[in-house]
């Protein structure tokens, strides 16, 4: 644990504004240039927000948008349950400040962000009907998280069952392609996708999830994550506002962001998104929504919510992202069509992913479009990237086509289902603060709810010290949220990453290491 | 050939505009409602933009950008030396009302293309000092190009010999990597790429270029492609100039124009880029370039040149965009250092790409970057698509580290030289209005010039019948450019693509269908 500091580690004393400009240009502006002549050096710990706007007699939210800029821009970082830091620069001042002027330009326009990473998803205005109570205190930093590399460990989030994937099928299927490859397919090939790939998607997706849709509406893309940026890139204008689940998967509001999308938390409750709160948003031009299994919650969007989400697009020419990121994973109950499937009126774009069936490395996905939109998702892609690389492509078509891919998810359903038992068996009951196991009827991982941040905060930091990876629930929220902090709270764990083994030995340390645990801060 | 058709081919009277409100989106919307309300059938011939401009007595530019957006949204096509034709809906009317609603939000806004594509290259303002007369006639059906896909052909361009790749040696290094495949490399990984072969790239371009990078400077991407849009959407605020080889690489405008560029088309002299006219350009943010080898015209940037584009933009704080995609083919002299090396000041971002050593549909690229801005770089590549697929990228590492590579790249400037040795010794010599061969020092492609429009279009369309590709050099030049028509006439021939017997028989058909040929148009 670092030492307890002061809340004030500098003094803001000399940070003089002008209240008639833009108080968040101002202050950013103050605190990069003490970064870049030295007055602040690396490793310097800042206050929290709430105190350096008391300080400096502004509103919070200046700060906070002050602060995600300068993190954005790397000059300073956040570590996960202690504070706000001055970063270790890169690069001489010198390139740092040439940079930093290139880097000020794009801020607090949310348009282009150049090298400015004001698509940090801030400003966030709560929805209207989402708002439970005053802010009792942010999630500082809450930023943009890349996914943890390294080897799978218990309980990863977003990785399945990858170790039981048949590698020496794929191995065997990749040096096929590529010893007798097709002369044709090595030039350049359509921004759309295989066509042969497209096919069986199609075909998958219209026996598998009821979605009845032609080969000519899949788009391939590289992973889900790109599916949704285009989405973001050609439905969103700027200042256009998105409805986005709150908790939710926080990459996808990156990516609205980035494209200049105005990000409207919307809450969950035991059915799906909040219909009511979403219709109660004024200029809302697309929500991100994933019915199968709500991430993080693991909350299945009920019927009646489905139908009501698609009367608000045709309500209000709306567009609905379906993310369907672990629709292959359902363990009980008859499953619920997809929207993409009970849309009548073309407003539905579906997103769907290998990377949770194969591996995240595949990077290989797709989208499922109205017709009409196909020639301009394909055109952008081509202007982005071309296509994706030929031959995941290729062995990938030729594992559907050879039945491989649908015994590999039977295969892989069963050995979730079974991780997730190993999880539920052994769960360590009791814990202080920590709420009772959920029921769960798909996906890859689950939630369980936690009395108080500090608390989550803890049990994270003492499953860490022991090696095992335990996601605190608040990171989940938008920046900003209204839902009182405690509230927030909670533990999500991926059940799927590892063997039942490896399950059972990460139980045993997380049982000891939270039974023996430090007494929750604060 | 179309039959001739009278310059109109309906009626303009009903299109009645309000001069007081802008002319390109209520002549789009005019255009689009009777695509949309069956008035303007499908296959119905549009007039030359000249021929509306006068008939409604608005400006041509106005009629221009309006085509361009119907075009860009599929409601109209161009056919190559033709006209442009109202297109055929791929859905419903109401479905495509729907969407045109959405669509033309977008309209000349040139920042979030939505659904719009008005990010298409228009419109473009000619640099001063580039404007060699009055525009004499605009190329109209000059937009976005896909490159051609299918079996590699006599002469297209952009196509290493890859006929010759050692695709066993990649077979078995695919088939190695999948058959004990390190669980650790399959989850997500790092978004700059895969670490071991940036060090190899680093260290390639230290011996082979000169240039002096560190891997933690270089940057993976999905082909050079995913470079330039990267460089686009990171550097480029809408509204900034973005200055581009005219003629040049036209995916590459669209890339910056996506991003909300203004393009500005400089000229292209016997050193390269003009910098004189670039110098004269009032805020450019960056300029676009291609010195090893000008795309498409072939000509080398002399020193004096790079130092004084280089000085260029230590004056104005300017970026440079170093695309060095063919840099492995040289033929004759010593190279010259890439601007990379020369770069004193940390302004150029280099782009490089396996594409054009290897094939084109590996889809891999890398960037050089100014330190201070990886991190950015490396975090929007995550929000876009997190990562390139994982074994592509191990793979490419395994071949350069235990030197195929290097092997290869030699292998194919021997190859890329004996087949452009085929096209010199055979090439039809005395065909009516084509200009003498170039030397040709560097690359995969050779431009000759032709006398007039007319007659180049005449040569393209009497190969296309006999089953040779050869690209317009007039397709190569932003549309709105100022240089006389017939001054941006030429032929563009890739010379690697297929081997040298292929290309005598190629040749051959040339010959003959050029002397046999119709008479030139007009």
């Amino acid at each position: 644990m670092p030492p307890i500091e002061p809340p004030l580690s500098f003094n803001p004393a000399g940070i003089e504004l002008d209240r008639r400009q833009g108080l968040t240009r101002q202050l950013y502006q103050a605190l990069r240039q003490r970064v870049l002549d030295g007055r602040l050096v690396s490793g310097t710990r800042l206050p929290a927000s709430r105190d350096l706007a008391a300080a400096l007699a502004i509103s919070r939210n200046s700060v906070v948008r002050a602060y995600d800029q300068l993190y954005a821009e790397g000059f300073i970082e956040g570590r996960i349950g202690d504070g706000t830091y001055v970063a270790q620069l890169p690069t001489t001042p010198e390139v740092a400040k040439k940079l930093s002027t290139k880097l000020s330009t794009g801020l607090s326009t949310g348009l282009s962000p150049g090298l400015s990473t004001d698509w940090l998803d801030l400003p966030v205005s709560p929805a209207p009907g989402v708002i439970h109570s005053a802010a009792l205190g942010l999630v500082e930093n809450n930023h943009l998280q890349l996914p943890p590399t390294g080897p799978p460990r218990a309980f990863r989030v977003g990785v399945p069952a990858f170790d039981l994937f048949p590698f020496d099928v794929w191995a065997k299927l990749n040096a096929a392609f590529w010893r007798k490859p097709d002369l044709q397919q090595l030039c350049y090939g359509d921004p759309a996708g295989d066509a042969r790939l497209r096919g069986l998607v199609a075909a998958y997706l219209r026996s598998s999830r009821g979605v009845q849709c032609t080969p000519e509406q899949i788009v391939i893309t590289s992973g889900a994550q790109q599916a949704i940026s285009l989405c973001a890139q050609l439905l969103v204008e700027p200042g256009d506002g998105v409805a986005i689940e709150n908790p939710g998967y926080r990459a996808a509001g990156h990516a609205f962001a980035v494209a200049g999308g105005h990000l409207q938390g919307v809450a969950v409750d035991s059915e799906g998104i909040d219909c009511t709160a979403l219709n109660a948003l004024a200029g809302c031009r697309l929500a991100y929504v994933t019915p199968s299994h709500q991430y993080p919650t693991g909350v299945v969007m009920s019927l009646a919510r489905r139908l009501e989400l698609l009367a608000w697009a045709e309500r209000t020419g709306g567009w609905i992202v379906e993310d369907d990121y672990d629709g292959e994973y359902r363990y009980s109950g008859a499953p619920l069509a997809p929207l993409a499937a009970l849309d009548r009126s073309g407003r539905v774009l579906y997103v769907g992913t290998f990377g949770k069936v194969a591996f995240p490395a595949l990077r290989l996905g797709y989208l499922v479009l109205p017709p009409a939109m196909v020639q301009a998702f394909a055109r952008r892609r081509a202007v982005d990237m071309r296509h994706s690389e030929v031959s995941t492509q290729a062995v990938m078509a030729e594992f559907m086509a050879a039945g491989h891919f649908q015994r590999h998810v039977r295969r892989m359903r069963r050995a979730a289902l079974s991780r997730l038992n190993a999880v539920l068996a052994e769960w360590p009951e009791g814990i202080e603060g920590v709420g009772p196991l959920p029921t769960v009827a798909a996906g890859l991982h689950l939630t369980v709810r936690v009395d108080s941040l500090a608390r989550e905060q803890a049990l994270v930091e003492q499953a860490a010290s022991v090696g095992v990876e335990v996601n605190g629930l608040s990171s989940y929220w938008l920046p900003g949220s209204c839902t009182p902090e405690d509230q927030r709270a909670g533990l999500v764990l991926g059940f799927a990453a590892v063997p039942e083994a490896r399950i059972s030995q990460a139980l045993k340390c997380l049982a000891q290491a939270w039974r023996q645990g430090l007494a929750p801060v604060g």
